[in-house]
């Protein structure tokens, strides 16, 4: 596996691989890698001769006061990891090398990135467009690989690829979860056990409320009020003597809720009746830690 | 001479030929074709294989009110003189193909966007850089040649290309003016010809410069100063009364200036002493018609 750290080498490794015809998938990861990453390096591995991970925590998608310097760094396990996988090569460039003194042009990301993420991560998405764009041009692949958890930063990298003419296929891969059910994130280490425990009515709510369109809810606003209190304590208070009396931790439900909403699935514009495909988005923080998890729901 | 209109023939065409090892080289232009323009074709030819121009009209680089619907558009003229050139091909898309509806991405300019044009024209260098990274992108060539009279456009575009890490050499030509002096401009053909004859105090203005600069003025303040006087009245009016006895049109200075400073010619950043590379840069009206020149200072 090779390991590129300059952006020049790492454009020469792809134009000279695209030279002799063969095709080439990138992986953009912020490192600390786990299944769902690794899934999307298979995808890449499926579709393209050549896959190429990148690492590269993005300062600039970071705000003040998020975990920009507690992210967590495990370069060893990722390469680790990558290399057994077979991916051909990592691009794991210094941030002096991707934002050089005096780097100030930047992405003006596209609509589908207001609202949500970009309500309360205000210049997050302009970060995520900007390194995506400066690692398609260092790394010009033919096929891009996200994952869908992040829903709709995918969605923002679809429109910008689109509305940039950048020449790349973008893939997408399943979110992938741990065995009791909560969507694999590299931030998912920052909780304790207690607050692991909490953060499973994210992926329990989004269930129940799959469960609730098969039973034919159809109105949205009935389905995001029961989407919330699933989320918040509402419901985890009726059953939290329950809980005790067995010996289970007292389920809390999450500590804040940013959004919890049902959109249509490509715009994420609200709607009022399941009658197009739709998604359903959650972000919220158990404890100290940001969460996000969404599921599809098509009728 | 291939004319190509559709973003994705147009790629085509540069691979194509960038996979038999040919180096090709893009001039970007808004058509209304002038030796300017054809002096960066030149350049465009020697320094690769190929060039290809591009003849746009860029909808997104005009503010409301701006002169977007009567810009000069000439195809025919263009073609007929790009082809007599040896250009190898020519890109002329549709506003509908290069912005779609629901194209809403866009780039955020650098730093060296801001001030002077980036004053006058706030939404100009964000239009400018969008459609050149787009340009790039449906035509991934090895060179982009740009002009010198838009002289900050040029420093904005090298910004862009470095900061994005797009792979394109920029190039620049020299200012090409007409026998009489005026820098060639599109916009010239909305002059009459006694605005003509007053436009031309923005170029002998510039010249009068460089004489002082010649004759040991170093100070910006006085630089400007005096630059200033020329392209307004002040001294048009002394000038007036001989040259009317003189039988020559009275030249009354600009209409209306925008700005006349002299800057680090790199940064764009005012300086007091001539220390350092400077540019002097002008924007004027004349009429009813915007223009702009600029001439380098060594020291």
């Amino acid at each position: 596996m090779e390991i590129l750290s300059d952006p020049k080498s790492a454009r020469r490794y792809v134009i000279e691989r695209q030279s002799t015809g063969e095709t080439l998938a990138v992986v953009p990861t912020m490192g600390a890698l786990h299944d769902g990453h690794l899934s999307l390096v298979e995808i890449g591995k499926e579709k393209c001769d050549r896959v190429v991970a990148t690492i590269f925590v993005n300062p600039t998608q970071f705000a003040p006061g998020e975990d920009l310097d507690k992210y967590p760094r495990t370069l060893k396990q990722d390469l680790a990891r990558l290399e057994s996988l077979g991916t051909d090569a990592v691009f794991v460039p210094e941030v002096s090398s991707m934002y050089p003194d005096g780097c100030t042009t930047s992405v003006s990301p596209p609509r589908v990135a207001e609202g949500l993420e970009g309500s309360f991560r205000p210049e997050h998405f302009g970060g995520v467009c900007t390194i995506v764009l400066k690692l398609f041009q260092c790394l010009p692949c033919n096929v891009g690989v996200f994952g869908q958890k992040d829903y709709q930063q995918l969605l923002v990298i679809k429109a910008m690829v689109r509305d940039l003419n950048l020449p790349i296929e973008v893939l997408s891969g399943e979110i992938i979860r741990d065995q009791d059910g909560l969507a694999m994130s590299s931030r998912n280490r920052y909780l304790s056990a207690v607050e692991r425990e909490n953060a499973l009515c994210i992926p329990k709510a989004l269930r129940s409320l799959q469960d609730d369109v098969q039973s034919g809810v159809t109105s949205v606003e009935e389905l995001q009020e029961r989407l919330i209190a699933r989320l918040e304590d509402s419901e985890a208070v009726a059953h939290a003597a329950r809980d005790a009396a067995e010996g289970q931790p007292i389920q809390r439900g999450v500590d804040s809720l940013d959004y919890a909403v049902v959109v249509d699935s490509e715009t994420l514009e609200p709607i009022e009746k399941l009658n197009r495909p739709a998604v359903a988005l959650v972000a919220a923080r158990v404890g100290q830690t940001r969460l996000i998890d969404n599921c599809t729901i098509s009728v």
